[in-house]
């Protein structure tokens, strides 16, 4: 295996799975050359004319679609842990001896240990896609037969866009469809809220299949996937379990460092006058991001202004917000909760969106830019700002990327953190596993002091006479490493597990496996 | 220029305008090979990342996309005959001097006389979409430098989609747009209700403009054309002279002639079964099939029963039957009134299609095939019950085809026209233009008389007994000429001036230059 050294300074490799790689050549510097994916032209004349595409069940799709050694199956994850469907297609596949598969999922969850048996045994040959829990560690372990490649949301569906990744069959699980293939993940049991993640898997794999557990006379409306994209319609007893798809109740922190943290996150926020009338922001449904829109809401009651938009990951909050008329719209990407899914489904200013509207990199701008703030996590950041979503301190690939790489072309972001977790500094010379560069980084918020990236000259100066802690990186992690002492250096082996793509398709990082 | 004889026994060109061209091999016989028109990647990296797209002028945006001869320059017809756009881009062309173009809308009116002049002098080498009026007969007589091509709108959105067509600029008019490129067509002075027809050029263009004279805040919710595929944006006073975009009144007829026909046409439908509960059938604006609909929502008030959807071109009248409840939705193309623009705008069961959705014949599947029956018109229909649909009996060239040749693949197609016009018999030995198959057209309806297509076995079994006055389609073209005479036969040169295309992009009659 080749290595070079990517502008950002990391060993990656020019070749996996037999396929060529691209490293990263520096922020905006990748241009691509060449032309989006053609998939075959169809014909009307092989899809039956009154629009029934029904198969009696997911086995005998699998196989009209021609399923075989080999192929690229994309699923999506708005089913979260409740799926029931992904784990389905790989028992099938196993069941008709189909080797060496590419499993193409938006994420994975924990739901889907069970496919490490098919993993191990050369039914899936490698994950593309994010894995979180038990998946993260077998790959992490070196286990996996083929190469990981982590891509963000946005990444994705450059990925598929661009014939990166040529999706052979698509299986689309919807909460509602018709025996055409129109969809949404609106209605029914398993209703999720909307289907954005599986846009790129419908128009561009040669076979779509959508699966169902609510099938509605034509016309299911709306159509978040369009029938016209798809090949076969199977309605199944159940696609989902209901309470592992949605929460039900998003929660805010009661933890009292969480709340310091979104507290200065506002604070800050408000201070270098990001909260204005009109202003946007996205957060995100964990507990601080959750407090940070709280607190914003207050801001905003009190000087009687309003967003114009908040990005989703939706919840009940949000909702709130929205119809208190502290925000005009909700630009949503994935409903959390089922106030989520009700506010979608009733109000047109909840409005969904997909990975191509809002993330895309590859398209004639998207909605990322678009954001003031966005308020995000990281497991580590170094003292150039750059900063870790995926892997561990101790080197584990336990998460995936999401939303979290594109929104960091929103114009200002932030990332809250504990400055130190389990005595473990997040704040490192280095990260384990680069996933954004630092130029991209703006804040870095802790309980013992706001780190400001240089570059932001603007923010430093609005911020100087604030009262907020704000202190210089390198002072942050002397701080933690002054409690913790200085955290010892992981030991990898050579062997690469995964890669971590940018946005544009180059290969930001890689993944070693664990000693 | 060589001909040879197509499956309908059409001579058709094998060549025009130095491009290929497939003869039609049949009903469901052609089958396309190859890919999907592949447009190049864009990058975020060459678009603003405050996502302000905005140039000064449609001039300036023109220049930027880089307007030069021999381009191929797309523009819808939402705006119908009150469109400012199009114009003007050729008066810019004209200005700097620009040679060439092929100009390609979705239809063209009669305010587009204008473009004439530069048809004659080589700014504009031809036109290829509906020609109505002036330019139909400009066509017609053979004044156009390049040989026209007509295609239904479904066959528009194949044509591109399938790269028959390559856009080089699409420029986009919609009453609402953001400064990203994100437009609809439901809120403004111009107001059209949707944006569809201009869908695949957004899509699969080089690069696209969007105009607008309602230029507001980001997001513009809905977005029926997605900013991420425009490249400018462009405000200015006025797109469109609202009173002729939209008629503000669609009218019932009161001719006794043609309620005569609706009424015979909803009578058959009726007796036939065809009005059940659950039903769908798409009639269209015109008086004749206004009053159909008016006559299906007695019979479905009656029996209190309701249709599953219509098919729009909307109009009041349909929007009367959605909020009386005799139909579950209305899936339209375009709104013929302002009453059409309003229920869209608030009803989520009134729901913007396209001609992906509905019409292209290279997917997997469209709507029109899921429609119980369709109510058409037609300048003549032949004894095999071939229909013409864009020439007059005088062999002038004065209608496009629209959505007609998708809309035969419904279940049950039925053409009311009244036996002659001007003494002109409608029923002909052979039309002057074919461009529907008569295997695809089931019944026509007379004041004199119904004919059903031999094909329909099941239908004249069930018209037997139900008192309507059935007789064979010879029957009905003897008693016009023995009213009218046997029609002279036109004479035509040799020179073709115009093709016309079948849905999946094979050439299924050329018109030749009146003499």
């Amino acid at each position: 295996m080749k290595l070079v050294k990517n502008a950002i300074g990391r060993l990656v490799p020019t070749e996996v799975n037999g396929e060529k790689q691209i490293p990263f050549q520096g922020v905006n510097k990748y241009k691509p050359e060449g032309f989006k994916h053609a998939p075959k032209i169809p014909s009307n004349v092989d899809y039956p004319l009154n629009g029934d595409k029904r198969v009696a069940n997911l086995k005998e799709a699998l196989i009209k679609a021609g399923l075989r050694d080999g192929m690229t199956i994309s699923t999506h994850h708005h089913f979260r842990n409740g799926d029931l469907i992904a784990n389905q297609i790989f028992d099938i596949a196993k069941e008709l001896g189909v080797k060496n598969l590419r499993w193409f999922p938006s994420a994975s969850f924990p739901c889907h240990e069970h496919l490490i048996q098919y993993l191990e045994d050369g039914t899936i040959n490698r994950i593309e896609g994010s894995m979180n829990g038990a998946l993260g560690r077998f790959c992490s372990e070196g286990k996996m037969k083929g190469t990981a490649i982590l891509r963000s949301h946005g990444g994705r569906y450059q990925a598929v866009q661009d014939g990166e990744v040529k999706i052979d069959i698509a299986v689309i699980g919807a909460a509602c469809a018709d025996s055409f293939g129109n969809a949404n993940g609106l209605y029914g049991q398993s209703a999720s809220g909307l289907l954005g993640f599986a846009l790129a898997d419908s128009q561009y794999a040669d076979k779509v299949i959508v699966v169902t557990d609510n099938m509605v006379e034509f016309p299911c409306v709306p159509w978040q996937i369009q029938g016209n994209y798809v090949d076969f319609t199977v309605e199944m007893d159940k696609v989902g379990i209901p309470e592992k798809i949605i929460s039900g109740t998003t929660k805010i922190t009661k933890s009292p460092d969480r709340l310091l943290l979104a507290e200065m996150t506002a604070k800050f926020c408000d201070v270098t006058g990001i909260i204005r009338d009109g202003f946007s922001f996205q957060t995100g449904a964990g507990g601080t991001s959750l407090s940070v829109s709280m607190y914003f809401a207050e801001v905003m009651r009190e000087r009687g202004i309003k967003a114009r938009f908040a990005r989703g990951g939706s919840n009940k909050y949000l909702v709130q917000m929205l119809e208190e008329g502290l925000i005009d719209y909700i630009l949503d990407g994935q409903t959390f909760d089922l106030e989520g899914v009700r506010s979608m489904a009733e109000n047109n200013n909840h409005v969904w969106t997909s990975p191509f509207t809002s993330y895309n990199f590859h398209s004639k701008g998207n909605f990322a830019g678009m954001v003031d703030v966005v308020i995000l996590g990281a497991t580590e950041v170094d003292v150039n700002f750059n900063a870790n979503v995926v892997t561990h301190s101790d080197g584990l690939l336990l998460h995936g990327i999401g939303g979290w790489q594109n929104c960091l072309y929103s114009k200002t972001v932030i990332l809250p953190l504990p400055l130190f977790r389990d005595r473990i500094p997040v704040i490192r010379d280095e990260v384990t596993t680069v996933c954004g560069p630092g130029e991209l980084i703006d804040v870095i918020v802790t309980e013992r002091g706001i780190a400001i990236n240089p570059k932001r000259t603007d923010l430093i100066e609005k911020a100087k006479n604030s009262g907020l802690p704000i202190k210089t990186i390198q002072e942050l992690k002397d701080e933690a490493e002054e409690i913790c002492g200085k955290p010892e250096k992981i030991e990898f082996s050579d062997e690469i597990v995964a890669l971590i793509k940018w946005v544009d398709g180059t290969v930001i990082d890689a993944v070693r496996k664990v000693k």
